[in-house]
Parts: structure tokens; sequence; C-alpha cells
């Protein structure tokens, strides 16, 4: 592979993190973010050797330009590509949903090769300041084919996603989508509704926090996400979100009929099928 | 206080934390378990000066009593104990729920002196195997007065929660279980049905267990836990479990309505509202 020349679009946790990354290889890394703030402490940080908050101006020089801004941000800079580079380059994004992206890199100039990207990996905290050069390391990256995708873009992504560590995983960007709705998204809503509740339940009632342990905290450890960045994952992938919201609540109807007809061989037998996943989810992930 | 002697029953990962950690501070803590393989580990452990799988044996010397077994086993344990020890004793409860266990106290002959407690600690993990002394360091201890408290009871119980490490907080048995059902009890139904959800659609699509990320792992934890004694917990509590779960669909039924019409003022108070009371909570648990 022939050195690329990144240029990173949106300095924070993800962008940041595959800035640091890749200088840490050698990359000559650029980056813009409209926050001329943001610019300079991520080249104060060494993250890019030089930055802009100008979209044309950071383009210029880049082979691979990397969006990594929120979903509906990557949707507003992509119709911006053609303008910013005429003679087109290869665009991978880091957006947490495919189809509305992809659908949109589909409509590039044929000068561009566009590549959705989507790794698997984050924290709450969000910005520059918690980005990290291992991030993406042992994270799977999943790779998504655009009707503006060539063979060599494909593969000059998946060969970039290898130096900062990641596991490259091409799927087709519904199915990415309609995995995410179940894995992640849904967590994100069943996390930030019991969140909500104990809340509530809390202001009537002062031993909940002081009652509540580590089951609660795991359990809504995603509602501290940034809402900004979840509003844009929800709003793009609403009709898989919505799809996965009505298969979890079949199931939770389930085990409510077992409990409200004191069923105790079925509420037991079900008990033993969630224990059962959760056991064979671990092994698998340990196998990882 | 005088030393207590103290026999605890059922050496399970409570039972025999609890006993790890009183004898790390002296006290000559006897053991008794259906299990006599159990019986001789603690006792090769340390955990027990001497030990029985014959509850009246086990509970002649003892001052204070720990039922340390699932909620229906210590249910059957308390009508036993007035034979086992005509003369009374304290009796401390370590289990999950605890109406059902207190009601059961009551009944117990005026020589006992029987006080309910919930230490708001554990692990996915059973068993003595995964005891440990320092289980109960700074655990929020819950003690619930029943018809056959008395003051010393109490306050021997207290004593004995601060001797481990526990910080004891006396509640109404009603008002726990309410409260557990919503900081425990859902949690657990919550993380198991997403779990049992993620293995159904990991059986047609291969890609979900490469793509899943912590944010699964953090909210199915408790999906692992024993379902032996969620089935206990679930069967003792369900009255304040089936309200909860009521009160989470609406929360769910909420977000789903406002994601359904594309609502997006409406879904992103929602989600700031969700982040607001994470953070709130993170802000409590810290000042803990």
């Amino acid at each position: 592979m022939s050195e690329e020349n990144v240029c990173i679009v949106g300095l924070g946790l993800m962008g940041g993190s595959m800035a640091l990354a890749l200088r840490a290889r050698g990359l000559p890394v650029t980056g813009v973010d409209r926050d001329p703030g943001t610019v300079a402490t991520a080249r104060d940080a060494g993250a890019i050797v030089a930055g802009s908050t100008d979209l044309s101006a950071g383009l210029e020089q880049a082979t691979i330009v990397i969006l990594a801004t929120p979903v509906r941000i990557i949707m507003e800079l992509l119709p911006r590509l053609a303008e910013a580079r005429p003679d087109g380059c290869i665009v991978l994004d880091l957006g947490s949903t495919k189809q509305a992206v992809c659908e949109e890199m589909g409509r590039l100039p044929t000068a561009f090769s566009a590549v959705g990207g989507h790794p698997m990996c984050g924290r709450e905290r969000a910005g520059f300041g918690a980005a990290s050069a291992s991030l993406y390391q042992d994270c799977t990256f999943v790779l998504t084919r655009t009707a503006r995708s060539t063979e060599d873009g494909l593969a000059r992504c998946a060969a970039l996603v290898k130096q900062v560590g990641g596991k490259p995983l091409e799927l087709p960007a519904e199915r990415h989508d309609a995995i995410v709705a179940v894995t992640s998204h849904l967590p994100y809503m069943v996390a930030a509704s019991l969140m909500r509740l104990a809340a509530t339940t809390a202001t009537g009632e002062a031993a909940v926090w002081p009652v509540s342990a580590s089951g609660l905290r795991d359990t809504t450890r995603l509602a501290g996400t940034e809402p900004s960045i979840m509003l844009d994952i929800l709003l793009t992938n609403r009709t898989a979100v919505l799809t996965a919201l009505r298969r979890f609540g079949r199931v939770l109807d389930e085990v409510t009929t077992l409990l409200e007809s004191e069923d105790e061989d079925g509420l037991s037998r079900w008990l033993d099928g969630a224990a059962s996943a959760h056991a064979r989810y671990r092994a698998e992930k340990r196998e990882d």
C-alpha cells in the first residue's frame, strides 16, 4: 500500500482517536473541525500535522477523507465534497448507522470511491479530550459497500482499519443497521427508560439510590450516551429500531404473562433460556 | 457488644462471604449446608470452625443464626427453627425480597428476635467458590423490622453488619421490595429479555455477535444471574415486579411514540431527560 494522506473531518472521540492512531504509525494526518479550539488542541497533541475549520482547505491534499461527525452532519457534508474536491478521492465515514449515509454516498460523482464504516467501539465520554490512540485496537470495524465503492477503495479502507488495530468486517448497510438496532440502539432505549423510571421513583422515595447496586449501574450505563448523537442515530435508523422495540416488547410481554399467571414451570424455563443464551454469548465473545 | 456466636445456614456466595468476613474478625462462626462437600470446603478454607448438614446440630450454640439460602428455602427453614432452638435466638436472613420472609418471621415464637436483612451486593457467580471476605465492604445492608424484632436484636444485627464493613439501613419490608423491584428485579427482566432477543436474532444472522460491543455486554450482564435464585425472587416479589414492569412499559411506549411520529423536539427532550437523570444518579452514587 502506498502511503495515504488522511484528512479527518470531525476531531471528537472517534475522529480524534483515529488521528492519534494513524499519527502513531507515522501517517501525515490532517484535520478539519468546525471548532478552531479543537483544531488547535488536536495539533498541539500531535494528532494532526495541520488543521483547518474550512472543509475545502482541509481536503486539498487528502487521498482518503474520513468523515467522523454525527450521522446527520455526515449527510450534510457528503454533498459538499464534490465542490471541495472536484478530482475526487476515497471517502470513509465512521457514522453509527449506515443505510442513509451509504445512499447519500451513492450520489457522489464517479471520481469518488466511497465506503461506509462503523467501528464497534466507543465510550460515553465524547470529544477530543476522551480520544485515545488505542480505541480501535481489536475492535470489529464494519465496512459497507456503496453504489460508489471501488475494489481499490474498499481495499485501502480495510488496510487503514488494520493499521489502527481494527478488524474489518464487510456487511451490507441494511444488515448492519438491523443488527445494531438490536445490539446497540435497543439496549440504549432500554437503559434510558430504566434510568428515567428509577429517577422518577427516586423523587418520591429517598432510599432508591442508597439501595441501588451494580445491577442498575451496568444496565443503565448507556443512558449516559450523548443525547445529540443518539438523536441522530435513532432518526436515521428509525424503522429498524421500531422493529427491535416491537420484538423486545413481545419478549417482555411473554415473561410478564408467565409471572402474572404464576406459571412456575414456564417461568423457570424462560429464566433458564435467558441464562443459557447469556452463557453462549459470553463464550462467543471470549473466542473473539 | 458481647462476642456473638454466629451460625450461617447456606454457605454459598452470600453466606460463605459472611463467614469469611466474620472469621477474619476472629468470631467463632459455624455453618450449616445441605451439601456435606460445601461444609468440608468451607471448613478447609477457614470460613467456619465447625459445620454440619443438620440444622438442629448446627444451631445449638448460636447466639445469631443467619439464613443465607434462596428466599423460598428461608421460608421453609423459618418454621423449623422453633424445634431446633426451643430457647430462641436472634435470626437474620440475607434474602433478596423481604415482605414474605418478614411475615414468616413474625410467626416465630416470642423467644426469637428476628430481623430481615438484604445486603445490596452480589455477583453473577454463585457458590462458596465465589465467596470473598470483602464482599460486604462499603455495601448498603438493608435491615427490616418484623413483628418478632426486639431493639436488642436490631442493634446486634446492625453491629454485625458493621463488623463485616456494611452500612446498615433500616427500611420497612414493603418499601424495600418496591425499591428493589425497580432497581434490581426490573433491570434483570430487561437484561434477560434483551439477551433472549439478541440470541434469537443471532440464530438467523451470523454477524450479531461480532458486531455486538460493550453496550450489549453491560446491559445484559444481569441475564447471567442464577435462574433458580431469580425464580424465588420474582415469585416472592411478584406484585411489585409486575407494577415495575407496567411502569417501565409506559416509559418505553412514550419514547416509541415519539420515534414513530418523528417528533424530533419531543424525542430530543426525552433523551436529554435520560442523560440528566443518569448524571444525577452517578453524582449521587459517587457521594456514597
